[in-house]
């Protein structure tokens, strides 16, 4: 690794807890087997442990039942204390098989198995010990780790479905840079107008992500232009290379794929979906693409939407297009990610009846049932676009015979680009936890699966930001459980990328755990939304979108402010939610607070459930977000000498430029409403 | 010619009432002397006329003195009308000496001299013959042209500078593009990064500059990047090669500098303008042009304004930078143009009391008479950019002992980009009509001369809109003689362009001469200017610049709009004029309407002078611009098969976009203000 590259959440000492052990592996057939391997070798050499041979004594066993069945009796019987513990692994496994990503951990006598699955739940094993050992560092000075005594431990992650998908263009030309909506320097996957040579850096990243549980990984922009189509054809031993290095992390990849491939890559007169030759050619590109990556995942495709072509040029339907590709993969076990972000991008500002919010639900909805099941409709998390705040899509409640997954974004594209401060963790919680229809069951409970935009780059901290390197982390923890709290993935990520020190655990704790409510507070306010620049999305502009042809409006006036999408009087989006959601939403009695804007058009008075009017509430948050970012950057300037001097200084430069982009978001927003509303600031401050 | 290639206003037919008659050419030494034998020679063999020979009789006589003296017998006796015209001539010549660039003619037994002075005159008497012949078509369906029987006319330019900038960049990745603010293809200069290597379509060029009487042409954008930098010093034979072009048609060139070029380019360690090196190194640099250029014109400079290098840097001032320069050119007679473009770029949208509008005055009338002799202070039309409505700028007021140029803008920045039909001569006309000491003098009277940043690109019809070629070839025109009315400069236009049937000319003129005020109706109301999507300035945003640092803002509220300039109340703007101006502009009961908010802020209720409210004015005239552009393509349809299909088609085709922009325009304004007031359209029409 180059020392200039940080090690985000695994820096040496991460792993002490594991490299000063006795470390017995036994991998078998595992796929992963190299990489933990590789994990224990570096480990133990770093801090002072040791690889065990069968026979030997160990004080953590990394198994698999095909390593065990490796050992030369047939059966563990080698070392006492090793062999007592490895039984009861095996028969815990053997009463309830485990599946290829689960592990289970045992401890005996002092000694720890971890026992993975076929896949790469051993890897995930070895994962959950290092983040155990680090996190019992920050809790009781030890490094031991701290298995209760004997019970046995079973993980399993949550959703099978465990995805990043990289916005990278190869050609640097393209719209958008090289890493489209990327905040941390170029493409770690491509350079000079194909895929790198030198592929460290991915082998980096893979390990990373591994160890937070992904399992998945799109190589290229879902806006595919000319040079990334060609992934699939003339560029597939390139494609084959980053495959296998993923793989060896237990990573499948995946192809954002031209619809119009047909056209664009082979000169066909079509890519209708219900075309003889176009289904050829797709049969044909797949197999293909098999012959040189075996485990290869599958498309994901953006089809229909902001200008790309689809379907709909032939009058075909989504379920159309999707399952004329999924047949094309089916019969090598590949999976079609269909983007459910379609809306009409070019909508007349004056046309109040269309309302973007709706659209996937109308496209989607109605084929519910239609699609192949290896088809995944791949929903973003909200209606619009990825804002600081939205309600859940109706539309993952809306196809229960569909393969869903949700589509979150890690690049912080419309949260402060990395410039700011904002621990996604805690939106994602929320999003995790909401209950949809009224029962038990969460939205975890009803997709099969997350995926999300990654927020990397070839900058040295990997997210240009250090501490957004906590959002790729929480992301892979929280698909692999939607149960986790976010603060307890936050405190994970600050043990393994910090140390042990309560002090600076507690400071960066502090920095990080409200940074997206506070970035809520000083931006668009109470849910409204896409009060950002045109096109870059950073900093403020209030009408930047309000006469243009997204489908993003706020339709303030003098009197009031906010989307009027009630069944009632309005776009009748709250029709789109099941019971009670659907009559929550739409009454202003009910409403929630952070979603008033979104779902309602109320006069600047308008009192708000926490007894402050609209506009006050606007005034008021926007002067608190700034004081907030001001705590933020105190305490971080304590940090000096506690953490390494480069994190420091890089985070300390984003901070000053976080206090100058909130002070201009206050401002702008303040005096648009008070130049609008007229009504002063009850407290006189000084609004411009 | 390439036939694709559109002739603009010199199509052959233009050139019928001189191309008829037998012409004698006497051009002696004049340096335009190859140009007005060519033309002769062209329009001769296309219309039937002949090029008569000395001694021969001649219908059409084109001398300078130079030339009458090389005749046989030194004396013009050889045939007997001809002779006496010439001798007429030369009287008048020598009762009352000829400028280079004047001329005169006489018409006497059906024979007209033109006796031009010993630079371009001649030339420019040709094109007077020509416009005249085409104006006389038009008139009355006759080719000759119709000079007063005997009467001798002199002609001589108002102005010694009439310049046309250009803000052709060499490298295509430059910001902005190859042409900044171009809208009609690319650099008709530059290509792949050097001078053309096939310069025709700039002999084309400079042929229509110096028709309209055009006599300098800065060759280089004003922001002047590395590749630009070394036109003046590695570039310098490409450079002399355009050069040679141009000054065959009698037109000079100017190098646009990088104040920096000792650093960027010599890689000194400063370019102060006080230090010795420096100055060696700009005398030395000057000394090279002008060995391979002799008639060079000199430098046009964008210093210390918007980013770019300038004294600043070193605590001088813009006099020590110009001066500065101007010594390295005045050993070889050549001239500084110091753009007066300078404001603070950064300002704080929150800071009242900065007001750009200022900001040229405040740093160039105190220098008034620091300036040396062949320096220029090129100075903006208004005190902002641009717009299609400004007052005019009070620097060209307060610095009498100063060369002062105003500069104009033909390509259509903030004026429809050449998608809109907006004939800028009337425009004009009023800039140069403005009395602005409460005498007789205007500003024409004031300024030593005019640049204006030109229109054209490598586009067929040269300014992508066929209709702003008239804006070319205004500014030539009433650069030469600023009394010119801009009607009838246009019908002159229209005479050359469309020929002589009266019943096109006329809807040609219903479409173009009142098209500025037109798209003032549908734009910005009143004076406020800059509503503008920002960056790239083609369509509506009311708040685009509101809360920007480029010092650009209405500061609309919920009760009124307009920027408080006055001395009373506001910036002291109004103090900058000379009375009684600063007295009209200062007060609401003499302020001009079409400058209120430019000057105040008023209630949205204030009453104008037109008897209407400016909340009422500004739906009035958004109604009544749509409906405009809709007479004009309804006039403009009409010309089907009248106009060449080419051009009728481009048109036709602009004139679908300029109708869509301008519903645009009409309906953001008005949403934007209806909100805002509250105050519902007096006649019920629909706003959104």
């Amino acid at each position: 690794m180059t020392p200039d590259i940080d090690p985000c959440w695994l820096p040496a000492r991460a792993l002490a807890s594991l490299g000063t052990r006795r470390v017995l592996v036994l991998a078998g057939d595992a796929p992963v087997a190299g990489a933990v391997t590789a994990e224990v070798a570096t480990a133990t050499s770093a801090h002072g442990g040791a690889q065990a041979a069968p026979g030997e004594h160990a004080d953590v066993v990394l198994a698999t039942l095909s390593g065990l069945a490796s050992l030369p009796s047939g059966d563990p019987e080698s070392a006492d204390t090793v062999a007592a513990a490895l039984v009861a692994a095996r028969d815990a496994a053997e009463a309830e098989p485990l599946g290829p990503e689960s592990f289970l951990t045992v401890r005996r006598d002092g000694v720890t198995v971890v026992l993975g699955g076929e896949g790469a739940g051993l890897l995930y094993g070895l994962h959950h010990l290092v983040r155990r050992g680090a996190a019992a560092g920050v809790a009781a000075g030890r490094t031991v780790p701290d298995a209760g005594e004997a019970a046995v431990e079973r993980h399993a992650p949550a959703q099978p479905i465990r995805m990043l998908d990289h916005w990278d263009n190869i050609a640097a030309d393209t719209p958008m840079g090289a890493v489209e909506r990327g905040y941390a320097g170029a493409s770690i996957f491509y350079a000079d107008g194909r895929v790198r040579e030198d592929l460290s850096r991915v082998e980096q990243y893979a390990r990373l992500l591994a160890s937070t549980g992904v399992n998945a990984v799109g190589l290229n922009n879902v806006n595919v232009h000319r040079r990334e189509a060609e992934l699939l054809t003339t560029a597939l031993p390139d494609v084959a290379r980053l495959a296998a290095v993923f793989r060896a992390q237990g990573i499948r990849v995946y192809l954002s794929v031209d619809f119009a491939a047909p056209i664009t890559l082979a000169g066909m007169a079509t890519s209708d979906p219900l075309d003889e030759g176009v289904q050829d050619w797709w049969a044909r590109a797949a197999a293909d693409v098999y012959a040189q990556i075996p485990d290869f995942g599958g498309f994901v495709v953006k089809a229909d939407s902001e200008g790309r072509p689809g379907p709909f040029a032939y009058g075909r339907d989504h379920a159309d297009g999707a399952n004329m590709l999924a047949r094309a993969l089916a019969p090598f076990g590949g999976t079609v990610f269909w983007r459910a972000f379609v809306y009409d991008h070019r909508q007349d500002w004056r046309d109040r009846t269309t309302d973007r919010a709706r659209a996937a639900y109308d496209h989607f909805a109605p084929l519910d049932g239609r699609f192949d099941p290896n088809v995944v409709v791949q929903v973003k998390n909200g209606p619009i676009d990825f804002q600081v705040r939205e309600p859940i899509s109706p539309v993952i409640t809306a196809m229960p015979r569909t393969r869903l997954a949700v589509e979150l974004q890690v690049t912080q594209e419309y949260t402060g680009q990395q410039k700011h401060v904002c621990y996604l963790g805690a939106q994602w919680e929320e999003y995790f936890g909401v209950r949809l229809w009224g029962d038990d069951r969460t939205l975890a409970d009803v997709v099969g699966g997350v995926t999300a935009v990654s927020n990397v780059g070839d900058d040295a901290f990997w997210t240009g930001h250090p501490l957004a390197q906590a959002n790729l982390y929480a992301f892979g923890r929280m698909a692999w459980d939607p149960t986790l709290g976010a603060g307890d993935v936050l405190d994970e990520w600050i043990a393994l990328t910090f140390g042990s020190d309560e002090a600076v655990a507690a400071t960066v704790r502090a920095v990080m755990a409200d940074s997206w409510r506070t970035l809520e507070l000083y931006t668009a306010p109470l849910g409204v939304g896409f009060m950002v620049r045109p096109n870059h999305h950073y900093g403020p502009d209030v009408d930047g979108y309000e006469y243009t042809p997204w489908g993003t409006y706020h339709f303030a006036d003098r009197d009031g402010i906010g989307v009027d999408r009630t069944r009632a009087t309005g776009t009748g989006y709250t029709g789109q939610y099941p019971a009670p959601w659907d009559d929550v939403y739409e009454s202003l009695d009910t409403c929630p607070d952070e979603f008033l804007l979104f779902f309602h058009h109320v006069p600047y008075s308008h009192v708000l459930h926490s007894g402050s009017t609209v506009v006050q509430h606007i005034y008021d948050t926007h002067f608190a977000g700034v004081e907030r970012v001001e705590e933020m950057a105190r305490a971080w300037a304590t940090l000096e000498g506690a953490v390494p001097d480069a994190v420091f200084a890089r985070v300390t430069e984003r901070l000053v430029e976080q206090r100058r982009s909130a002070v201009e978001w206050r401002d702008q927003i303040n005096t648009y409403f008070l130049r609008k509303s007229g009504v002063p600031d009850a407290h006189g401050r000084r609004i411009f």
